[in-house]
């Protein structure tokens, strides 16, 4: 498989949540221009980001909505189970660990690590909140596949270099910060502002 | 202007916080394939992306990173201020509401709205949370340029329809449901599953 880029990834899961949609709804195919359509982009763009994947399409018929739906599934590795660990059990890790989507999708997480005495020892469903001294340890003995960093920006650094040395190989940061990860290391920074620099712009013209 | 999709938009949001942070290092020229290669994606594609905007760059010594990023700060309507109101006052809410990259790029919350009797009438800052009953009642009287929707899914519906008709353009929306608006209002639904599907399909590589 070519190297293909986190825009295409993206992309992917668009055509995921608009292909769920349209199965809910009894839509048995759908046209790349359609789904060009719904996902806001060009059917040329369509057609080039499925074509890495294989061929799906019939010409003239267009794509099976649950075919095309199951490929996804499948390429983004949905059809499975993925373990995570929380840093930062403040406001934001709270409204992670209770969101829905994500345990739908198949992500749970089964371990929490904060640093504030009030929180350790306390469980959030039955997790329990574990201080951050201790996540090393924890990880090397029950390691997850991805580790989600809510914490201050400050504490973000030391966690990413705990997490290498425990050897977890997916990392999720919502702290803003910019971070760097050894090579075999996936790392995405998420960061809230950028929906809304997508709203700015369109407001401003 | 031609139309430009949301993921050219993105890219935008992504080349400014990497020019932020090449100012920040005094670094002051970068060329198509560093900044492409710093933002995982094709020079071409950069220098497709920036030729919308008219043209930055010089051939042979690339873009100025101020420049450039000064260039971007305007595109994105980062230049000024925008108003906001947050509906739903639960954990994610907190998060946004506290989240302090949101003021630095000139996004701050005027308006917090929530049913939860035990949370109306009080304050966080300076702002009052109000009942969500009077929400159209107070955005008529006191607009916002975008809306924040951190509610449960099944709240949300109700809450495009009142924003529609309090006359609201630009709404963030973060319940896991799609949701649909009339032309001239700009919606953006923000999953927070996205980047964890990202994850997971390097991870499955």
């Amino acid at each position: 498989m070519e190297k293909i880029s986190e825009f295409t990834v993206r992309r992917l899961s668009n055509y995921y949540r608009i292909l769920l949609d349209l199965e809910k709804r009894g839509i048995p195919t759908v046209s790349s221009a359609r789904l060009a359509e719904l996902g806001g982009i060009t059917s040329a763009q369509v057609r080039k980001d499925l074509s890495y994947f294989g061929n799906f399409g019939t010409r003239g018929l267009g794509y099976s909505v649950t075919e095309l739906k199951n490929a996804i599934v499948e390429i983004l590795g949905l059809n499975r189970q993925w373990t995570m660990a929380l840093f930062g059990a403040g406001s934001l890790g709270h409204a992670l660990f209770f969101h829905e989507g994500f345990r739908e999708d198949g992500f749970y997480f089964k371990h929490v690590f904060d640093v504030d005495p009030k929180k350790v020892g306390t469980k959030w469903n039955d997790v329990d909140i574990t201080h951050q001294r201790n996540a090393e340890e924890v990880l090397r003995r029950d390691p997850v596949h991805i580790a989600v960093v809510a914490t201050p920006p400050e504490a973000a650094t030391d966690i990413i270099e705990l997490l290498v040395r425990a050897g977890t190989k997916g990392i999720l940061n919502f702290a803003p910060t910019q971070l760097t990860v050894p090579d075999g290391v996936w790392l995405r920074n998420v960061n809230l502002a950028v929906a809304l620099e997508s709203l700015s712009f369109y407001l401003s013209m």
